[in-house]
């Protein structure tokens, strides 16, 4: 998802934003950073354009140059509003001339750039022609780590994001499952999350009895029964950052089967949360909660990665996944969401966001991790 | 805007619509289309997941070889719902393999491939390093009239959402204005077009006085009054395809200077209008529309091109501009926008999707153009 809800922060705050990640291109050996509108960009300069279109806006972010906001002619006046503005120049551009140039001569012609992951592929292809000898390498390749390190203030947005979709799982918990669709309670989870003070809802996932064996399923017309397992999957935008949860509820009596699976995949979270600490590599998450689940005798049943970085969007680095060392660093947010799935049958997934602290880990979300019964 | 909206059509619709551009790809030389999530692949597949990450989701036509979806495995389940799925291969990949060597294995390793304008620039810098050999250029460059010749049942759905805008003119005509926020006017306009069919809202401008002076200000929170001038310009999706019209009305009795300008614009969007037959460079409707707003001697005014094409998203080739040369062929649907704007004053523009007939141009939209008054 790419959440451009902008947080209140104040110009000063996208100053010293835009000069860290500078220095961070600087010594990634990069010549610059070309950001483009999204959560790289509200996150560095607070201006989300009404419309990505096909016309370039760019922040070109170059090592000893004053940041400067390449924006249509159209929209100068929208994002001279932005509240990172007063720590930008901006550069306009009217229909018919040629942005690529425009940005180029703002660039090193052999420099090597790091490209937010979400640029649009027509703008890269602009630049390349423009600019032939110049290298380009995604943001999540040549620094991952942007911005997944949060500071006290974003950890307090990141908090009250939790707390708000928590608040959502403590009521939707009472309502009534069975006998109703999926999407009635996704709806239902959805006018949650924006009574407790979100701008966005990026996903309300109700995977009710074999739904919930398709971890992505988002919700449907398939009426919920006595019986069902139910995974619950829901998150969006409060104050500009991110909010992802889950937690799996039975509408009854669970079997003993259900039980089971259920504490396996409690037990694998709780193994991936206690892993964490600074300096060890996120594939150790990922190995630690696996191993719950594989010692079960269910790994090939947990078929996706055990977590993913979250901030002003909710999927970005670092990933906690087989092959990832990066080490984890104090600040950062991710999700910790192991899970089985039994195809036909039922899924279970518990997640919780997770914040790396001086010694160890702090989750965000913390509602019961046992097996809840609805009705 | 990449409008994502399902359309009504089936899977042997979509089966042709990709055979007609893999033959139009083999035509212009690429040796095949890389497509993303977004306003092509929704429109070649009818498939649009529910949200667009950082795991590659990709559809894969090459002359000769039957279209291929290269998607995440978690995923999967949900494309092969998709109403374009009987058409397609799936081909999926799990969390931790590489995506771009799948896609790599199907295509010629030095061949010249079209990409959706708006693939993430974190994938084709992934297939740029896995395949680098080969060539790539945006749907823009490569086949910028893909989706711009409409069929019959599309120029159906065009003009359904066109007469649902139309419908929400007449409505907004008679409410206040007057004492009322610009946003409070968006807000009915959104719930207007939602009323007569739209699934999704892209753009609710309300520009009253000097901020109609401002082409892409969308609406704030400065208080409407009598004597103000207000641009209304609004759309959406309504059954898959865009809807996008601009009235500019006056709140209480206008001043000469106002209706003289009001005049100007009518006058150069009828021009427009009148120069759209089929052969006649997209160019040409520029010029005639901007000749007539120059000869009123507010050529410095008028700061955007004449219009852009709009189908499944409301952005899109064919644009009205200077040095556009692509010639008009029936079916293509582009809007035809002149405006005057007058800095710290006030702004006017007149809009209307037209589309290119046997022997001329035809209006979807057709509320009235001369200047109307509100309260």
């Amino acid at each position: 998802m790419t959440g451009t809800a902008p947080a209140p922060f104040a110009a000063d705050d996208y100053r010293a934003r835009m000069a860290r990640a500078t220095r961070a291109a600087a010594d990634a050996g990069l010549a610059g950073l070309l950001v483009a509108p999204g959560p790289d960009m509200v996150w560095l300069t607070g201006y989300a354009p009404t419309a990505v279109t096909e016309r370039l806006t760019l922040l070109v972010l170059v090592p000893g140059q004053d940041p400067v906001l390449v924006v249509p002619a159209l929209e100068a006046p929208d994002a001279a509003q932005a509240p990172g503005a007063p720590a930008l120049a901006l550069r306009d551009w009217t229909d018919g001339k040629d942005p690529y140039a425009l940005t180029a001569a703002l660039l090193e012609h052999r420099g090597r750039f790091g490209v937010s992951d979400n640029a649009w592929a027509l703008h890269l292809l602009g630049l390349q022609q423009t600019l032939p000898d110049a290298a380009y390498a995604s943001l999540t390749t040549a620094l991952p780590m942007l911005r997944a390190v949060k500071d006290a203030a974003e950890l307090e947005l990141m908090a009250a994001a939790a707390a708000a979709a928590d608040a959502t799982f403590e009521e939707i918990r009472d309502v009534t499952f069975s006998g109703r669709r999926e999407s009635e309670i996704g709806a239902e989870l959805a006018r949650l999350l924006r009574r407790f003070g979100h701008s966005q809802v990026d996903f309300t996932i109700v995977g009710s009895g074999p739904n919930g064996a398709n971890p992505h399923h988002e919700m449907g017309d398939r009426v919920i029964e006595r019986g069902d397992m139910v995974v619950l999957d829901f998150g969006g935008l409060k104050d500009g950052y991110g909010s992802d949860t889950t937690r799996t509820v039975h509408v009854g009596e669970p079997t003993d089967e259900e039980r089971r699976v259920h504490d396996v995949v409690r037990e694998a979270q709780e193994a991936g949360f206690r892993a964490v600490r600074p300096g060890v590599a996120c594939q150790e998450v990922d190995r630690a909660a696996r191993a719950v689940i594989r010692d079960a005798g269910y790994g090939e049943y947990f078929i996706h990665r055990t977590g993913h970085g979250i901030g002003v969007t909710t999927h970005e680095p670092p990933y906690m996944i087989e092959g990832e060392e990066q080490a984890l660093v104090p600040g950062m947010c991710f999700s910790v969401e192991p899970g089985v799935y039994l195809p036909g049958r039922f899924g279970v997934r518990i997640e919780d966001i997770v914040t790396v602290t001086e010694d160890g880990g702090r989750r965000l979300n913390d509602t019961t991790r046992e097996l809840v019964t609805v009705d």
